[in-house]
């Protein structure tokens, strides 16, 4: 079984989530989404570090095939940039025919962060990893000319990292090419969790050196209208489309 | 407050919506939406049928400034292709000016389609949906041709209504100059509730007629595989991005 406990919050972790964690053996996953399942006692934890998802995935199904009632812990939804299709992907091995694998779906990160601005996903939209470390940049680049041309707002997963930091300027000037410079950006950084920081720039302002890892970028369409309010800044992309 | 209840199942309604539920004297919404909510006594509901978003928007702010605790339901999440936008926009007229505002995100159709078939949704994805009500259909046929040809897996909204049904038909043969006829097609329909039917079939063989306003589609990119197995066809589009 893969799970997502949905982003940050244990507020966000659906009913259905919550009793599958409840009856598992082991659980596999990233130390810091294991340490946000409440231990419980005779269970095991299979927290891991850097191992790539693909040993992970066969280290589950390997405790599922003998016998142990195993879910993997993702974090959002586990069918988005996480394990979900890395586990799908290794059961299609000939020696996991055997071993039944269900996705349990989660919050998603960026339904999560547009929810703390408002509803800048409230029209068409794409969602885009910006990590080239299993693709290349260039089809990267290509996918954001595309969607920034089809005027539609964008979604970042995996902005930035300790050792990738380009990629966000890259991105800021690509898409600058195509949206004015005060297109809204919201910084959602820790959503749900100890640390939650939520900020709204205008795209040419948009300074990598204040995007990380654990942040998600949401890029505004030519629609998407930023007011400003006594509770902050709101942000909304109308579902009524006015041509520019 | 603008909540989004999930698809159809109560074990995909999140405990922080569940409890902004019980908090609210006003319930605004569809009234298939409302009806999922279990009646409160003293809770009033305001179920509507046909009710343009704008005025039910106004309705809620209006019950809100007179100081009722509104919940505006919506299934899914609120922020994609529902309420919120137009909640939030709505909101800025400055007669609600002193109206608080807060969205609470919840599990969107999507990824719970997704996840009834594995990870389709695995790697960089758009949302589109295929209502042209509010917007020209050159827009939508312009975003289909962009997402399609930087090869991502197209998550559609609204594909058809009782009104609309050649939509289906030419979203797939526009799809098809950029995609191959056996690209996996996930039609999700009524996921999570009482009459769900999930199937996969190739690009090609999409019959708008299999197509209602209840249902969902997935559409692959050429990276999605789709593998029988015992327990049905799986469907995953990996992470790791492989040039044709």
């Amino acid at each position: 079984m893969v799970v997502g406990l949905g982003p940050g919050s244990p507020d966000w972790t659906t009913p259905e989530v919550r009793e599958a964690l409840n009856a598992a053996t082991d659980l596999v996953g990233y130390t810091t989404y294991i340490d946000r399942v409440p231990p419980r006692p005779g269970q095991h934890r299979h927290a891991s570090d850097n191992r790539v998802e693909s040993e992970r995935a066969a280290m589950a199904l390997d405790l599922a095939k003998r016998g142990a009632r195993v879910v993997v812990v993702s974090s959002g939804d586990p069918g988005v940039f996480a394990m979900a299709a890395a586990v799908l992907e290794e059961s299609a091995d000939p020696q996991w025919q055997d071993v039944p694998v269900r996705v349990l779906p989660g919050l998603t990160a960026a339904n999560a962060v547009a929810s703390r601005v408002g509803a800048p996903l409230g029209h068409d939209y794409a969602m885009i990893s910006l990590s080239d470390r299993l693709k290349p940049w260039e089809v990267v680049a290509q996918r954001l000319s595309a969607v920034a041309a089809a005027d539609m707002a964008i979604a970042i997963y995996n902005p930035a990292s300790s050792q990738r930091t380009w990629q966000v300027g890259a991105m800021r000037d690509l898409l600058l090419e195509h949206r004015k410079p005060d297109t809204p950006v919201v910084l959602g950084r820790d959503v749900g969790g100890p640390t939650e920081s939520v900020r709204v720039v205008s795209l040419v302002d948009l300074d990598p050196a204040d995007v990380d890892m654990r942040t998600l970028l949401i890029i505004g369409a030519s629609t998407t209208a930023a007011v400003d309010t006594p509770t902050g800044t709101r942000v909304y992309t109308s579902r009524r489309y006015h041509r520019r």
